[in-house]
Parts: structure tokens; sequence; C-alpha cells
């Protein structure tokens, strides 16, 4: 294996481009220590009510504004070199993940649509966030078509395609905005957009390519596909076809203008864009086979390796060389994790525990956890359906919505607060059940992610998946990775996997089950699975009528 | 019609026992005027938690303590006429109605049993409120038994009988605490215990008896069937069984104590005891045949009565003079409505909304109407159950729970807010349907009770049901009926209907449903009945699953 020459130090830089903010790491190539960081909030954050000029927006959109990404390029990476005192003459490449399938149209010199003057006013023409949902309508029929013609990738992805993903959201714009379709020249992911905004030159990585594009076996979809869902939509394929790389790949060499944004010298290596979770799996030392990382945070993101492609139904994609080179990477995911915990304390915690947290030094969260902890397993008599950001897996479907039942006169916040930090857990079995019952065996669990910080909930997760649950040692972990993907990028190791071995950060902790309390979970996950199933697999349709209510009642 | 005497003015006091307090009203036999009235809080209110002696109490317990109700005659009832400016000696008689199935184990004496210091650690010492839910396996028994046996009371009471009622709280007493049944040598409503405090007699008022007791043609449940629920539960039969009186029946006349409590005359007439919802369909002039009552509170009472006796299924009794005597009474119930209501606002109210209702001026309930108000019929995409206490009607099963679906990260308190003032509404659509298809048709429906101040719930209940609301002019309808009940013990009147006639209450205003949200609610309707069946009714038993996961994970 290649290891960096001794001497002066040399250094890499990742950047990874959140749903809320930006963040920085400047990373030591030998061991990956991170040696400075810097977080930039975004101005616009998620646009979900009205764009920037005030027009609104209907229910489930989410968009994001392109110079916020800008802005942690000339911000977040200056002051991350400035934090860790390295010059950036010492700095060999610089590498960038996102959350995807964040996607915007642009022109072809890689112009935001939304940045013309005439379309600032046009939702469509801006980015979509990952966790825009407005495309369900599109994904179903996606879905229709393509099982109807025994379209071949759409195992792939468990069966079922996302409305999160580019096929869909890209489908809702020429539906919608015909015209924002056919003056965007390129459709790019935002991870890609970075890149080229960093070396100015288009390339397009075979991960988000693979996962949120559709690609399979060195194709898009047909053009004849494509045409089934509408007539004009085989237009999508010119204005996706950029180079594609593979992940650590050199993309190019930073512009002068990317290196006045950074202070980073003209030329430093550009590594192909990545996905954010994906970079994870490389700072986790997760990207052996068998080796599941689940990135908890606002969403949870489940990635794996293995040698073999099988079929698992109901996950998000099984991409080769989706996560390393060499490898079938699967990635599923659950929707909303810290997004629930987070709108539960915005819009249900009470005057007197909002206090009660002020008065012990506690956040809301802490205060939640510590009544929560003691109870026994079931003592709440609640259950929930973790689905108000929809289910990416293994339903695969954006107009599910969040169930809660069990309610008595009794029920405390604390009982709630806990009912949906079991839900999560309980999606994420479903999960790991899915890739087992495929035969793609999970040997081992590592926890990434914001909410790593939450005690009870590893401890909860332990217990419901009955399994250990190792946590990485690592507060920036996608910057991480994002920063040994540079490193490759840069040649200072052959490959992911070499680089992330030496680079990748160790466990900080590991938690095992409680036997008496995983066997009471058993139960309460088994009631899960028959929630899940009645309200999510045709038992009833409910959860869609009700949608279809609401939108009935908010006319775009 | 007879009419009480010109010349001096007289007077008649009802006290009516609710969940929290007791109010006692002054009002003019000639004309049903309120002169003066006195509300006391009980010190105990609702005991849940733990016995006075801190004695720990299992979940679905609620207690009342005795003298609470005492402190209401000698407060109350001396306070009301003070504000009335009344003489004592201008005082006819006197009426009480509680709520019920309320019901205490006393001894021969009346003496309750928790007030024997030997027992006042015994939680089964305790009256046992009407809302006290920890019977329902008693209550799951006695309907097996009954159905098996074919008892010919049975559809009487809808084809199953309540957890909350006399039957199921004294066999639970039996069981779990044998000692305190043997030593109970009454077991008694608390409104005929109150007339018994009042007027030295044990008397029974018919009315419970029937509703609550299952006394029915003449005869509560036989000794056998009660053997075959437990081989001593015949034993209660003794208990029980006081000097039946119609409704509106002198019970007596006050003793020397209860005189210097209130500060009545010796001997002042004593009405008969009856249930609170029942003497207020006497306060809105709803006794004749086919005007239906509906008291919307803490929980919901619908009372109607009809010329003949049809099976209503789901219904919680019908019962000869259950009413009015000479007519069939109709009784079915909600057992959670401001119940839920005040759940929501105590565990659920985040702090900014607080905030602002104490800025607007408003109390929480106000500021959430207000921002629920204009929302289009749908527009949340939310559905609830209104379970939170169980349902009375007409599921009849006390181990049902709430639940809530349609939960997106872009629901609003507002909207889970509105959802379950719907959910209530729902449930009342419920029982009026199930009258209407059994034959006992609703002509009228009158609303009256403490949420009639909530102008919304009174729009969408207009609009769920779908015909016109008409609202009783009256802050205290029930103090209201029992005075008016005291008006025909004393001799005023020959009877209630025509008392009632005289000093009814009139209507503040009547609500007209709006044909387009009627039209929007009917479908919401359906989707409720399909989740009402789909829990309630065998589609899954996974809300009593999650109750006894709750049981077993607190023991007692």
């Amino acid at each position: 294996m290649a290891q960096p020459a001794a001497g002066s130090p040399r250094h890499v830089v990742g950047v990874d481009f959140g749903t809320l903010s930006g963040r920085a790491v400047v990373v030591d190539v030998a061991d990956g220590a991170v040696r400075g960081e810097a977080v930039h909030e975004y101005r616009y954050g998620v646009i979900t009510e009205r764009l920037p000029d005030g027009t609104p927006l209907p229910p489930d959109w989410a968009l994001q504004y392109p110079d916020d990404h800008r802005e942690v390029l000339r911000i977040a990476v200056p002051a991350a070199l400035r934090a860790a005192g390295v010059r950036p003459e010492d700095v060999l490449g610089i590498g960038v993940d996102a959350t995807s399938c964040t996607v915007l149209p642009t022109r072809a010199d890689g112009t935001p649509l939304c940045e013309l003057p005439d379309l600032a006013g046009r939702p469509h023409a801006y980015p979509k966030l990952w966790k825009h949902h407005a495309a369900q309508r599109q994904a179903a029929r996606i879905n229709d078509v393509a099982a109807a013609r025994g379209e071949a990738w759409l195992p792939r992805y468990g069966g079922r395609v996302s409305a999160e993903w580019q096929l869909a959201k890209a489908l809702e714009v020429l539906e919608d905005d015909p015209e924002v379709f056919d003056r965007a020249e390129r459709f790019i992911e935002t991870a890609d957009w970075l890149v080229w905004q960093l070396c100015g030159r288009e390339t397009r990585n075979v991960s988000a390519a693979g996962y949120k594009g559709l690609r399979q076996d060195g194709q898009y979809p047909s053009a004849e596909f494509l045409r089934a869902l509408h007539p004009r939509l085989d237009g999508l394929l010119p204005r996706i076809d950029g180079p594609l790389a593979p992940l650590g790949a050199r993309a190019g060499g930073l512009t002068a203008e990317a290196a006045r944004w950074t202070g980073l010298p003209v030329g430093t290596a550009v590594a192909v864009g990545a996905i954010d979770a994906h970079v994870t799996a490389a700072a986790a030392r997760s990207v052996e086979p068998g080796r599941m990382l689940a990135v908890l945070g606002t969403s949870t993101c489940l990635i794996m390796n293995a040698t073999a492609y099988h079929e698992v139904p109901g996950v998000c994609g099984v991409v080769d060389g989706g996560v390393t080179t060499g490898a079938w990477g699967y990635e599923a995911g659950q929707s909303g994790v810290g997004d629930i915990f987070a709108w539960y304390v915005r819009n249900a915690l009470p005057a007197g525990y909002a206090d009660e947290a002020r008065r012990r030094g506690l956040s809301p969260y802490e205060l939640l956890d510590d009544l929560a902890a003691a109870q026994p397993v079931g003592g709440h008599g609640l259950l929930a359906l973790d689905w108000h950001s929809g289910n990416r897996s293994v339903l695969m479907d954006h107009e599910l919505s969040g169930v809660l039942i069990g309610l008595t006169l009794a029920t405390r916040p604390e009982d709630i607060w806990r009912a949906l930090l079991e839900a999560t857990a309980f999606g994420a079995r479903t999960v790991v059940d899915a890739f087992t019952a495929a035969g793609v065996a999970v040997e081992e669990l590592t926890v990434a992610g914001g909410l790593t910080g939450n005690r009870l909930l590893l401890r909860i997760y332990a217990d419901v998946l009955a399994r250990p649950l190792h946590v990485l040692d690592s507060a920036h972990p996608a910057a991480l990775g994002a920063a040994i993907h540079a490193a490759v990028a840069a040649g200072a190791y052959p490959d992911v996997p070499a680089a992330s071995a030496v680079m990748g950060a160790g466990r900080r902790e590991t938690w095992r089950p409680d036997p008496a309390r995983a066997a009471a979970y058993d139960e309460l996950y088994a009631e899960y699975r028959a929630l899940h199933d009645h309200f999510g697999r045709g038992g009833t349709d409910v959860l869609h009528r009700l949608r279809a209510l609401r939108h009935r009642a908010h006319p775009r």
C-alpha cells in the first residue's frame, strides 16, 4: 500500500454539503487526523414555504439556493485552513460530498437556472433538495411503466424508484414547467455541480449516476422508456450525459476563481463528487464487504458493500462501484429520522418541559431522553410509524405519512418521544432484515452521524436490532470521507479502501443489546411490521387518500 | 299543567357534582331563572396516581374522595343562597345529580369504606369515578358470559356493557380486594349516596339502577348469572337492593345535619338522585321523544327519549323511565371529549404557542381554535380516533386507545388540534348514525355543556353531523336540571316534562351545516369509520396488545 512520503506534512480538504450547512475539514493525509474545521450555515437553508422573492410553494416542496453552497467554499474552506494552521501549499487536494439526490437545472456553462433573473420566481428552476417530495405522482408512474415494460434496471432499486430521485424530479419539471425543462441545458447533482464550480470541468460520479440517475450496466434508462413516460422526456438524456468518473478519481485542478474562493493554489487536485453517506463509509472503515454503515442524521442512510449482486426488495439502489470501485454498493435509507425528532420538539414540546430543560441546563432532546430512559420496553403503550417524511426503504413511497397509536389520557411527552425513537429503530431493523432475507449478510453494523450523540437512541437501536452497534469516533465523518477521496484523487493512496484503512476513524464505543429488552422489542417489532404492512402495503390506502384530500384543499 | 302559586317567590336548589368540582344553583320555580350560583373545586379532584396517604395506583385508575362531595354541600350551597339573596325558608326543595357510574362501597349507615382508618390505604375502598377504566378485564368477561347465556337484558345495552359500570367495578373489588367487598355493606351510586347524606334515607334512582346497574324489567341480573362470573358475586345483590324511586320523586326531607351543612331548613324536600346528563335533558327541554341532547364536556353523553324500545347496537343503555317516567330513555356516550382536548393542551402545546396565547390574551384553546378555524376541510391531512379514554359507544371497549394518522414534517399543532376536534365530531356522528340505523329517529339535536363555548367545535359538529345544532342557553344546565327535579319533588309541578317545559332554558343559537364542508366531511367520516372498524372491530387487535404490554411493564 502506498504511503505518503515522510517529511513536510501533507493535507487534504474535505467539504461536506449537508441539508442546512456546509462543513470543511483539513485532514492529515498520513493518519486521517482532523487538524481544523469550519462550518457555514446556509442563508436560505431548506426552502419549503416561499422562494426568496416571495413566490409561495405547494406542500411537500424542499428547495435549496446554489449560492448557499458557494458560500461554504468561500467562507468555511479558508476558515478551516486558518483553524488548522495549514499552509495552502501543503494541501494536496480537495474533495466534496453532498446530499443526494439534490439536483439542479443549469445552463451549459453550469449557471443554475434560478440565478437567471427571468427564472428567479420559478420554483422548478431551483435545486430540488433530496427531501423534496412533490414528485411522488411522477415516481408512481415511473414505477408502473418500468414494471409493465420489465425494465432490467428496476430490480436494482428494490423494484421501486423513489420520488426523491433524478428522474422523478426531472419529469416533474417537464410536466409542470416545460419552459424550465427546455432552458435547462444540464440537470446535475449538487456534488457534481460543485466539482464543476471548483475545477471548471463537468463530471458525473458513477455513484450518484447509479443510485439516483438509474444508470446501470453502463446505460441510463432508454429513450424509449423515457418517451413512454412523456413524449419529450428523452430530452433528459443529453442533459445528463456528462463524462462519468469513478469515486476517488481526479476530476481536474482548481480554477483561478475557485482558488480565490478557497485560498488554495490553482491546480490543486479536485476529487470526483460523491454522496455524503457513501463517503462516510470510507471514513468509518466500513468499505469491506458485509460491514454496514448507518448514518443517523436528518434522515438515515444505510450503506454496505458486498462482493455479489442480489436483488433486495425495497433497497434504494445497488450500484457496481457505487461506494468503492470493484464492489457492489448497496444503499437503503429512512427518509425521516432526526427530522422527525426535530419536528416533535418544535411542534409538541410543552412549555413546562422547555422550562424544565432550561432549569436543568439540558437541551429539550436531553431532557426527553432523560425522562424516557428509565421506562421499561412497552411501558408507554404506544407504537409509531416513522413515515412523517415518507418511506424510502423498503416501501419507497413518499406519500405515506406518520402514524401514532395507543394514545391515552395518561400518555406523556416523553412517552411519545420514546415511541418516535423506537419507530426509527424499527425502521432500521426493517432494512437490515430485508438485506438478510435477500441473502446479503450484514456482519457488522457501525453508526455515524449527528444522532450518535444521543445515548438513549443508541441503546434502543442496539436492543431493537439485537446486535452490537459500533459508534464511529468522528464528529464530521462525511467531511473526513470527502478528504479521504481527495487523498486518493491526489495520488496519496492507490484507492479508497487503502486510504480508508489508514485515514478512517476508529470506534468511540460499542453498544451491546440487553437480552431481556431485545426480547421485549421483538414483540413490539412484530406489531410495527404488521402496522407497517397494513398502512404501507395495501391493507388500507387511507394515508394516500388523506394526502390527496390535503392537496385538494391546498390547490397550487 | 300545574303552576306554582303566585305571591312570595319560591325557589329550588340544584347541585351538580361533576368530575372536578361541584356547582350549586338557586332557581326560581316560576320560570327557571337562575338567581345565584357557586362552585366548589374538589380538593382531591380525580385521584389517578396515588391515594391521599401516598399509596400508588396502577394505570387506568380514577378515584374520588367522598368528603370532596360533602364540601360542596357545606360550601357551595350556602354560597349560592347568599349570591341569590334568597332566604332559606323560600327554598322548596333540593335536587342533586352526579357523574355516573361513580360508585362507592359503604357501611350499612352510609359511611364510605375509605373513611374507615384501616381501609384508607386500600384503593378499592374509594369511590370509583366514571372514568375509572381498570375493570375492562371484568367487563369483557361479563359480556362473554352474558352473551353465552343469552341474558335478556344484554340487548338493552347495545350488546356490550361498559367497564365503567357498576357490575364491572364491583367484580373488580371482589376479585382484587375481597376483604373490601366483604366489608362493603352497600354499593351505591354517588348521587344516591349524596341523597342519603341529605335526607338520611337510602334510595336508588331507577335511572342509574337501569343504565349503570343493569336493572331491567324490574330486576337486576340474576344470582345465577352473577355466580357464573364469580362464586360470590351474588353477594352484590343484597348490597345494591335499596328502595327504588322514580326520577323527580321526593326521597325525603333534609336531616338536621344536612340542614346545618346547607343552611336550608330541616325537612326541605330532597329529590331522588339522578345522573348529570339525564337531568340536563330536562334543562334543555329535550325530554320530548326524538329530541336528542348531547352534553359536551369532559366526556359526551347523548340522551334521547323515545316512545318505543328498539335495539340499538352499541348504545350505552335503554331504560324505561330512565330520563323521564313513561318514556324509554336512550343513553349513548363518548368516553373522552374535553378530556382529550385538555390532554393535548397539557402535553403537547409548544412553548411558543403558550407565549403567543398570553401575548394575545387568549386561552390556549382559543389560540388553537383561532389558528385552526380558517383551514379547509381535509387541509391538515390528518385523521384521529377519539379513543384516548376508550370507547363507550358504539364499541364499548375501554382498552382501546387513541390513534393519529397522516402526520408529516409540515404538521402543525393547530392541525392536530383540529383533527382531535373533528375526531370527537365523527364519534358523535357514529352514535347518531347507530340510532338512525336502528330505527330510532333523531329529529332534533341540542348541545349543552362546557364545550359549547368553543365556536369552532360547534361549527365542526354542525358540518360533520350535517344537521342544525341548537345550543342550549344555560351556563349550568345540569344544576338547572337538578333544580327542576327538586321542583317536581317539592310538588310544584306534576312531573319532569311539565317542569322542564316551564323551567327549561332556551336556545342561545343554532349552527347550520355548510353544504360544501359537510360534503367534504362525508369523505373524511368514511375514512374515520374504516379506521374505527379496523382498530375497534377486529381488523387488528394491536391496541389491546399494546395495552397488555403496558400493563406487563407496569405490574401492580
